[in-house]
């Protein structure tokens, strides 16, 4: 019995794991489905602090053939001084900002590349702007692929600097966002290049459900009572309930339909938030997103309808946060717990203060709020709503009178 | 039998451990010294995956004290890729810049702060320009401790948000460093505020010096052959060298007089290497360092003649590398294992290039090379060797073109 297989999310058709993301019946998704062997908490314990912990529950088949850049096991800290300034006892903080490329991007990346390794192909790429282009470059950089990046032209010179430095091409195409995605789909199906955020999708989202098997194994195997995800294309949020429900699968935790899941996107481009208070099933795209949380601003989420679906199966909510809620979460997380991250991560914060205030979330309730980027890749946005600090006279008088 | 007590480095005197740093007798610098409990392997098994695993060892006698952001166990990578291409078949990267603030900083100020609380001082600070600003203000809005950070006024904006989104009072002094110095080290005495890295200093390196006990307990309580250390005031080197020191004592490793203790410097500020190269015991203060590695560009460095004995008594040696071999460095990093560095870690990486090159390494020693911080606080610097990509067509055929 083969590890894993495929299958259609809409038809159901079962297709052979191999190089392949999209249902030749009906263009639905495939996702990956596993034939799990047994698998007790003990499987786990004193394995490497990465998620590639968890070998039996991701697409590799042959263990040499993982790029690992030791991702993943990202702590998760109880946020007793944040939960008790907005009124939660039992709160919990997914620090992702502290993985190797500072995003939760290296858990898809580094699952898709191993699994392109795997396949036997000779280069790797993705369309980005941002995150995802140094999780995918880092990995193709270990695994020793060429790596392509297709992203738009009209990207702050800084902003590249980190891809670059692990050696990707990078392909500045002069046109937008939908542009370079577009040649990067043409280009990896006609030169066989495993393009991790599209051709390689199925595996690719394999690895951010790592964010629920980490979380269940750091609450020792508990499912939290509400979970607030910070949602862009929405395949994190899916991956996520996958990753739970797979854990109730091999029976590591039970209850899964207990949780709530909730979907936290920023004002500006929030077509997901949009279709959840319309009460449809249809996310319509938002064509010019506006937003500080640039790692978000993805008009027509792929995954928006799937998510919709999750939010009714989980009794979860979507909310969304504008750039001034966003920006002040990013400082309250830092001055209450010392985490630093990008307005991603201050779109969750402020969108679990929002479900508090609005009597969504009980205070006793197990809270897991996820934080998936870093803060030194925003400082400008952020430097927006600081002021500089007046400069004083070397004085120790002077300056001691400011000294309480 | 207390838990520790201070004693000279210089004439052995010893002392309560109270808020102090300098000894009454002859001005040398007060060092924590403990009365170990007994401690085994297993006491550190299935603990937290921070530095506080190491509790019995580090300087705080309460645990309700302990100020953690989860800094702390990092991944010490098996550097197999890098390896192969400089020549070493046991190659180690001990990754610190994804501690929670991004540099290894978070080890000393998180124990200094503790220490802090634990001394019921009511106020803690710092002077610094970079790492330690962020570490110190991060842990200090942990535990509720107005934060002083004592910087000269000529810093970039960007280098000062992340430390201002943590909520510290950044205090830019009209003046050079050493003013900003001097006057957090006056204030800090007359008003009892905690400057980490001045009045705290005693417990504050002891944070440093986790960097030894992970490495040894991450490769099996073994001691490696060769350390590659990059060195600023040269208290790191010094810490880590007092962390073997102390596993041997407490007998979970043997040998540390096998080890190598080597110091890396950048050409522009490299006091130590001069001295070390001169052979002589007298470090010569850099009047105006000029190095791309900013975070090391200490021209005096305090612990300066204590590391040149560490590298005597260690058979190690000192050896500097110039701006363009450190951001060579950085890139090779990148390119062979994933891991952006700032320039500091780009000085250890070009140092042990170097000695491979000269054959102070044999190609079988295990080799651990430490990394201290974060590409991201330095992409204008890392940008300047790199050639922004040309933009292109958006048109398939021609991008096809450059795809192989």
């Amino acid at each position: 019995m083969s590890k894993i297989f495929l299958q259609c999310r809409e038809c159901k058709k079962e297709y052979d794991p191999t190089f392949k993301y999209i249902c030749d019946e009906c263009f639905g998704p495939l996702d990956v489905h596993y034939n799990f062997p047994p698998i007790t908490k003990d499987t786990f314990t004193n394995r490497e602090q990465t998620y590639w912990r968890y070998f039996e529950m991701l697409p590799i088949i042959d263990k040499s053939n993982i790029v690992s850049i030791n991702a993943g096991m990202t702590p998760l800290v109880r946020a007793e001084k944040l939960g008790k300034k907005i009124g939660l006892n039992n709160l919990y903080i997914k620090n992702d900002s502290v993985n190797p490329t500072f995003s939760f991007k290296d858990r898809p990346a580094g699952v898709a590349i191993s699994k392109a390794k795997e396949f036997g192909l000779s280069s790797v790429g993705c369309a980005s702007t941002g995150n995802l282009a140094s999780a995918t470059a880092a990995h193709a950089a270990k695994a020793d692929f060429p790596c392509y990046i297709f992203a738009p032209s009209d990207i702050e010179h800084a902003k590249i600097a980190q891809a670059l430095s692990y050696g990707a091409n990078y392909i500045a195409v002069d046109g937008t966002y939908d542009d370079a995605n577009r040649i990067a789909a043409q280009i990896g199906d006609s030169k066989g290049v495993g393009i991790v955020n599209i051709n390689m999708r199925s595996y690719y989202v394999e690895g951010s459900k790592t964010l629920a098997y980490e979380v269940a194994e750091q609450l020792d195997w508990k499912v939290p009572d509400q979970l607030i995800v910070p949602t862009g294309s929405g395949a994190m949020l899916n991956a996520i309930c996958k990753g739970f429900e797979e854990l109730e699968t091999v029976s590591l935790i039970d209850k899964v339909s207990k949780m709530h899941m909730n979907c936290a996107q920023p004002h500006g481009c929030a077509p997901i938030v949009n279709a959840f208070k319309n009460n449809s099933d249809d996310v319509i795209p938002v064509e010019n997103p506006d937003t500080v949380a640039k790692s978000l601003a993805i008009g027509d989420p792929g995954d928006g309808r799937y998510v919709l679906k999750r939010l009714k199966q989980y009794n979860g909510i979507a909310q969304e946060s504008n750039n001034k809620e966003i920006l002040d979460a990013i400082l309250l997380l830092a001055r209450t717990e010392g985490i630093f991250t990008e307005p991603a991560g201050g779109v969750s914060v402020a969108v679990l203060k929002k479900m508090v205030e609005d009597g969504k979330i009980d205070k006793d309730e197990t809270t897991v709020c996820y934080v998936t980027g870093n803060g030194l890749k925003a400082t400008e946005s952020i430097m927006e709503v600081l002021s500089r600090p007046q400069v004083m006279q070397a004085d120790v008088a002077k300056i001691s009178a400011v000294v309480k």
